[in-house]
This record gives C-alpha cells, structure tokens and sequence, in this order.
C-alpha cells in the first residue's frame, strides 16, 4: 500500500467516523489499526496490506446503525468498502477480502472470521474492548442509550451482574467482557487482551464493592434511624 | 421523621428522578443518602432529619437542568424541596434548612455549603463521585453529551488530561476526581472517600497506558509498513 492509498482510506474513514459517538470515533479505529499492525507483526502469513485497509475502514457503517439501530453496521460497512476500494483503482479480490474482514468483525452478531487477515481485525477491534479502555467505551456506549449501573435483585441487594435481565453495566460486563481475552482468535491478539484483562476485572469488583457499602450498609442504617424515630414517637 | 414521612419525601424522589440518565437516578439517591447516614452517625451535632430529607431530595430538579442546561439543578431542586415540604406539613425553618442543603449540594458552581448538615450532603454526594462508581458515572454522563476519551497534543501524542481545553474524560478526571478526596469536608467524608481513590487513580493510569500503547506503538508500526512499502515499489 502506497501513502497516497493509505491517505486515501484515511480520509474515507475520518469522513465517516464524523458524528459518531466517543467509543466509536476516529481514535478507535487508529488503536485498532495499531493493534492490527502489532498482530500482523507475529503472523508471518497474514497480507498486511489488507489487515491496514479494513482495520481503517472496519466501522465506516457505524453511523447508519446509530441512525437506524435495525442496521448492522458491519454488513453495511462491507458494502460500503468494497464499493470504496474498487472506485479507487483497488483490485476487485483485495476489496472482496477487505470487505470480508469488515463483515465479520462484529463481536456477537454475524459469521465468524475465516481468513487470518479478518482474525487479526476481529482481534485488534476486540482488543478495545478489553482492559480500562473497554470498561470506558462500553460506559460510554450505555450512557448514551441511557442504561443502568446495576440492577436489583427481588430482595433488594445489588445484582452482581450474573443474570441480569436488564441491560446493566454490570451484566455487560459478566456477559461480554469478562471473558473476552479467552474468546479471541490469534495468540498474539490473546496475550495483549490478558495484559490488559486485569484492569478491567478490578473496576468491576471495585464498583461492586462499593455500590454495595454505600447502598446496603444505608439499608441498614435507614432502617436503624426510621426504628429509633419511631420510638421516640 | 416518622416512616410515614420518610415515604412521602421517598416517592416525591422517585418520581422526580423518573427519566434522568444512569449517572443521575434513584439509585444514586440511595447510595448518596446511604453514605449520608454513615456520615452524621460520626457528626453527633448534626440533625439526621435534614440530612436524610436532603439526602433524598438532593437532585429532583436534575430533569429540569437535562431538559435546559441553563437551568441549575441544585438551584430548582431547592426551590422544589421547600415548596414539597411546607405544602406536606413540615416545618418551615426545617423546609428551609433542607432547601439550603440542596441548594449547596453543587459541586463546582453555587455557594459553599455552611451548615454541618449541608457539608454532610456536599460530602455524601461527592463520596458518588469517587473511585471506581464515579468514573463510571462520569463516562455515562460523558457519554451522552458525546465527549472524547481524550484529545492529542499538538506533536499527535495522548494527552494525559492535565491541560486539556476540550472537556475529555482524562480532562474530567485530572480536573475534578483526581484531588476531590481532599476537598470534603468532613473527616468521615474524607476517609470514604481515601478509601476508594485508588480504584480510579489505577483506572486512569491503566487506560492512559492502554491508549498510548495501542495509539503510539501504532503510529511506529504504521510508519514501517509505509516506509517498507514504499521501498518496493
């Protein structure tokens, strides 16, 4: 790849990235794209070249799911880089690859990666949601939609995230992140989720720990105070 | 106060906070009044009247200042809770002493909270905003109002928030949660707040080695493909 065709999806990309929101802004696809090309590194094999262009262009479909949820933004984002590449003089296999890498990069939803070029994708694009930073991006993400810290549970305790129904930040957490590292595809991509992993597991256990001293040990301080209220009555 | 009125000051919040975001709601309320009581159990001066009542009511005009950001929450929250209070039959000097408390809860605009009841609310309330509960309250609200993780300086590196202009989250927390254990005002304040500072000094600096990691040992890795590149052709 020339610097005019990494210009080139660069601009595309920082076009499209416009208007999204913080856990997916251009920011996100360069820590991908440097994860990618660290991945790239230990996979002899894997064409770099392809691994560049759709870790750029991996969430180009990101604003047509925000502005209509039923969108999935990886399908969408294959058509459009594959529409991209061939436009601008790419060869039509690079931009079918490229555009497979985009399509199955998707964390919960979709076909699963088959070539190493799209494991390492899927990888450095899992890699952001792994450590601090995925606690923040996933914070950012409910934010915006408006989702709760936690839940509770029918005696009033505070869920730990286990089996929560609802949509918490808690059960996100136990559902998707806790064991992300384990779920990813190339060994590289692995032992940069585990240095990562440590970070992520402690916020939980300490957001827990404290929501449930504030929260329940005032349970039974209320309960103290309205007791000593009403026998002073 | 009677259980009967503690019901009445309870619903009143739970429909105020209907429709806040996650950062802002009823469970909040409960972690703030939880650690309110902890607070004015080790204050024997203090009146844990006004202190629950304030606890409770402390943020009901938060919808009114997310419907209009030019409206102050603690400013249309007091003026609420007086009215609620002397309308319900409670005491006018308590309305207003309770009024006050709400009216001073703010954190960085408004008037310095005077009264030990008041200092004990500010703290209550600031206790939400520290360790691993308040960066995760502060990325849902920096979520959605669509702020940054964080910014570049001008040599294209992270920057780590301590002079940043835009208002990003490594900004927010070099700004307001890094030193906000030692601006409480009570000892009890300050020492739940001590305890959890830890948890969100060590998410801060693990997501800031995360991002440079990823974005920085990227930018190396990208300009030896490009390089490498260019010397084939």
């Amino acid at each position: 790849m020339t610097r005019e065709q990494y210009a080139l999806l660069e601009n595309c990309m920082r076009k499209c990235m416009r208007g999204c929101d913080g856990a997916h802004d251009a920011e996100h696809v360069y820590r991908v794209l440097g994860v990618g090309l660290d991945i790239v590194a230990h996979e002899p094999g894997a064409d770099a070249d392809v691994v560049v262009a759709a870790c750029l262009l991996h969430d180009i479909g990101r604003r047509e799911q925000l502005q209509n949820r039923k969108i999935c933004h990886a399908k969408a984002g294959a058509a459009k880089a594959e529409g991209f590449l061939k436009k601008n003089g790419f060869d039509e296999a690079f931009a079918r690859h490229v555009a497979e890498c985009v399509r199955t990069h998707r964390f919960r939803k979709g076909d699963a990666p088959q070539t190493i070029e799209a494991k390492i994708v899927y990888d450095a694009d899992k890699v952001d949601v792994c450590g601090a930073t995925g606690i923040a991006r996933t914070l950012f993400y409910q934010g915006k939609i408006g989702e709760p810290l936690y839940t509770l549970t029918p005696d009033g305790s505070i869920s730990d995230g286990s089996a929560d129904r609802a949509e918490t930040f808690l059960g996100e957490y136990k559902y998707k992140l806790e064991g992300l590292c384990e779920r990813l595809l190339t060994s590289r991509g692995r032992e940069i989720a585990r240095e990562r992993q440590a970070a992520a597991q402690a916020f939980y256990e300490n957001m827990l720990w404290e929501v449930r001293a504030s929260r329940e040990k005032g349970r039974v301080l209320l309960e103290r105070f309205l007791a000593a209220a009403s026998e002073r009555e």
